[in-house]
């Protein structure tokens, strides 16, 4: 059951300290905060929460004429999460800009997982991505959207990649960065290092490629290697693992990394049977 | 041979009022102008330009130290194109923000076209896109990056979907939507009538799609159609053609339509040996 709504007259309040000036701070990576907006990803958190998934919410804010529809969704939430509920005007001058969705929740990450802890979870037969510099938030979110739409079953991230917790990068993931289990903190070879030497088939995803995704054999186990945009995956990591390209036309930068982890999940998952 | 560079000291000088504060304003759809931003962009619009792919530009402005390095981009554009060239504050006073890109181009559109020229001009094995109610422009420049790595002929987008010539959808498609031929403005009905008429088979593109795209069969002439993210296609489109879904897990907020759109465009382009 929700606690009572309270409502906030003064944006200086400092019960919703948290959620001031949200695009400005980068709430991420400092005492173990973010900022979840939207109807959808205020569901996903409580549900997750409620699971016991290792988030949880701190405080929830809402533009007043958000509470009617919400009431199921902050069901989710125990007592003990205060609902905060603001005017229009107030709730702007809260976060600092015009927020349209007025639905904003903070939330506590689960403890840090660099990899090792992650890794010893995996169910036998598993489909993971690894994101070596991956440093734009839109492209980890969307990343992360395409994981869960095609069932992976974690994402690890290497020391260079930027924070999924990272309110843009939650909010275009559509939430599916609080579903889809990940670490990040590893150097990229320590990281891929630990997936070889748990059993997994490392394959990475560049446009130079050996094999089109499509001749990438069903494994038990595969790990899709992901590089920044523009440099792509660096040659240590090329030839040290077997490497897939997609097919396209050439002489056309390559796709987007995002678009392209999307397209070898929807492959590999084909080929491993996990969607069908 | 490009034009010698004009130094420009003052961002009023009349002559780079194209340039001034291009965040706020949206050139798209005035005077039949765009900006297109970037290295990348601006060897594309030279390029196409100078293969008389219709597009022209009126004037390009660069930040000072950027100058040298684009000697053979800048080859490309006639002699009649003046060259701008500014210090960074400048250059940031005429643009409205700091432009770390420091490259920009003012350029003139083709003539419009709702469809019928471009179809007339299609190869009689073509694959191309149709869009519905594309109102993101991040998503519609997506769209177009997907559509020039798969090789597909031609993008439709009805009336209600936005300008690929906006700035950021410019930026987002890398160019491709100077390179991808596209018509835009017919009610959706009446636009796939038309590629119907054409002797294309279509085939809408929905979560609750009959077929896996695995399963469209190769076609001389294919058109995938697209609808908004979020409403999707709507009914009277997807009871009027057959429609296909991508495989996914099930109980999830669908793909990005950007993201939908590579992985069919992936799939279709290699039932159909386009790609390999």
């Amino acid at each position: 059951m929700a606690a009572a709504p309270i409502r906030i007259y003064d944006p200086g309040d400092p019960r919703i300290a948290g959620f001031v000036s949200i695009r400005e701070r980068d709430l991420t990576g400092r005492d173990g905060l973010f900022i979840a907006e939207g109807t959808v990803v205020l569901r996903m958190l409580g549900q997750g929460a409620a699971r016991g998934n290792g988030f949880a919410a701190e405080a929830i804010l809402l533009l007043e004429n958000r509470l009617a529809r919400l009431g199921e969704v902050l069901d989710a939430f125990p007592e003990s999460v205060p609902v905060y509920v603001a005017a229009q005007p107030v709730f702007d001058a809260i976060a600092g800009f015009n927020m349209h969705r007025g639905v904003l929740a903070l939330g506590r990450k689960p403890a840090a997982d660099i990899g090792a802890s992650l890794l010893g979870r995996l169910p036998a037969a598993s489909l993971v991505l690894a994101g070596c510099g991956l440093s734009n938030h839109d492209n980890v979110g969307s990343i992360f959207r395409n994981a869960a739409a095609f069932g992976a079953d974690a994402v690890f991230l290497d020391e260079t990649s930027c924070d999924p917790l990272y309110r843009k990068a939650i909010r275009v993931s559509v939430g599916s960065v609080l579903t889809v289990p990940f670490a990040r903190g590893l150097a990229a070879e320590a990281m891929l290092r630990g997936l070889f030497e748990a059993g997994f088939e490392i394959w990475g995803l560049s446009p130079r490629g050996e094999v089109p995704v499509a001749a990438i054999p069903a494994a038990c186990r595969i790990a899709l290697v992901l590089g920044t945009e523009g440099e792509g995956l660096p040659d240590s990591i090329l030839s040290s693992f077997r490497t897939a390209r997609i097919p396209q036309r050439p002489g056309l930068d390559s796709l987007n990394v995002a678009t392209a982890s999307g397209i070898a999940l929807y492959q590999i998952a084909l080929t491993m049977g996990r969607v069908s």
